[in-house]
């Protein structure tokens, strides 16, 4: 009978350009082995609305720079309601395309990423410093 | 030595309109509070296939709108092919786009939302009655 | 006091044509089944970058067949960046649009996906063999 394990791992990154791709698989993979959980989920959350997480490849990180441009061939600057207010709308729109967490199980202590995947953090209205919050359960 | 702990609270939202953005915050907020749930993770799931949940900005309602609009503009009405069937096809696509889910940690039996984020439940084909499923793990 | 209870089971799936839609429903139902998880959650990832999984309808099997078509005229073929590398970036650009998992609560014993919900898994670059793991947590 095992005691109920959960852990909320919470750092830090900090952007440098307007559009941004951070892969941050070495920090999730650091609040799994932390957590001492051997086996369940991994959530991984980003607090902001201009900002999102996905799971993709880094490998080549052209991959990257390819769904930065996506988006905005997509969603063009300066012509939303939003922008009235804040110039930062189509930072919005693209957050809400991409969502902001993904959740991937762990086994026997490891992240189980397929070989080709990588967590990235999408930066769309940098540089800002940017909080994420790993959950283990 | 804790007893495990899981809940899920059903709710349901009528919308008005054919589309729109309906902030169910306080909704997942009170499902928190009920399940008890201290530490984890809470899923809000929504149990249809022309609406969609995601997490964004609602201080400026503008952002919801400029998300519709978006969304509008990439996926034109009536030109596809289950258009032949149900005249619907393109808010299926567009509630694939944004997902059914959104999973959000949760500590010291708060939600962890960032200062700007809500939790926005998106209508594509009402009004309808929807039903949402918050589940706290 | 109940143990804790989580469960990993992974499955693979033989596509077929390049761009492609499995409903996996009931490979997904028999994981819930086989794990003897009665409430929590059900979280489905492909661990891939250019395949993904969202959850939708295939009552009407051309919602998955217009799904596919909405994002090839959205994500055009061979003007990326990664295409000097391999020539798949649009494959992996859509994969990051729908993204690789869904989480979906589970309830006495039963997934509770909506009247006209299936999950589906989303090839960009087949013909492959993909690997499914389903966490019942």
């Amino acid at each position: 009978m095992a005691t109920e394990t959960c852990c909320t791992v919470e750092f830090r990154v900090q952007t440098s350009r307007k559009c941004q791709v951070v892969d941050i698989t070495p920090l999730v993979e650091e609040a799994v082995k932390k957590s001492g959980v051997t086996d369940g989920l991994c959530a991984v959350y980003v607090a902001h609305t201009t900002a999102a997480v996905t799971v993709n490849e880094n490998a080549d990180p052209n991959i990257g720079e390819d769904i930065l441009e996506a988006l905005e061939r997509l969603i063009p600057e300066g012509i939303w309601r939003h922008d009235q207010v804040d110039d930062n709308a189509a930072a919005h729109i693209k957050a809400a395309l991409l969502g902001p967490s993904e959740t991937i199980p762990v086994r026997n202590g490891k992240l189980q990423l397929g070989t080709w995947q990588a967590v990235l953090l999408f930066e769309f209205d940098g540089p800002r410093d940017r909080q994420l919050l790993v959950t283990l359960r």
